[in-house]
């Protein structure tokens, strides 16, 4: 049985996705119990959306899920990487491949690479 | 100026650190305002240590610093992503590389890789 911190922190632990073929780190969001073990049921990275309370199976909308490779816990057992499969080689709500693609340069935030996605149309914003 | 959403979540960010030549993600931890700035101006990682309420200036103890290669902020500017070169080669208090030395395998954790140093001869205990 693996017994994640989730008593630690009010429930939630942050959980890394990392592209599993190009070690790409994608984003970071949470997880709590619920969403922890439909991870592991299903083998979709399920997350916790903070903003909107709720279940959030990532590319439940967009189609673009992460379909998980493999699972590490680190070493005191409040943080959770899914190495993934990225459908739609996006996980940014940007379009962007990964969450971090803005790179400190002294005082500023720099974008880094081009859009995968146009996030008008897979959003229908 | 970069404005990281330190407000959101009391004042403690998640910061991961990866390693800049492998792309091996080597653990998270957390920041505040005042050990972001620290890192900044000394090109070393900081976080902020949870359990002891300080400021940490990793490897302070051991000397295995992390050396700052670039910095990224994700979308919403609540995470950070370090991208570090790991002094000393093991980043983890247990010896091995990555906290994140042990795979899910059903319902176990099963250890990967040996450690890289003896932490009772690094940390003399």
């Amino acid at each position: 049985m693996i017994d994640l911190a989730f008593g630690k922190t009010g429930g939630l632990l942050p959980a890394i996705a990392q592209d599993a073929a190009t070690g790409e780190v994608l984003m970071l969001a949470y997880i709590n119990r619920e969403s922890w073990e439909k991870s592991l049921a299903t083998g979709e990275v399920h997350y916790w959306s903070r903003s909107r309370q709720e279940l959030w199976h990532k590319g439940g909308t967009s189609g673009h899920v992460q379909k998980i490779k493999a699972i590490y816990v680190d070493c005191d057992n409040d943080t959770v990487l899914f190495k993934v499969e990225q459908v739609g080689g996006a996980a940014c709500h940007t379009g962007m491949k990964s969450c971090f693609y803005r790179r400190v340069e002294g005082q500023e935030l720099v974008s880094e690479g081009a859009p995968v996605f146009d996030p008008r149309k897979v959003y229908g914003k």
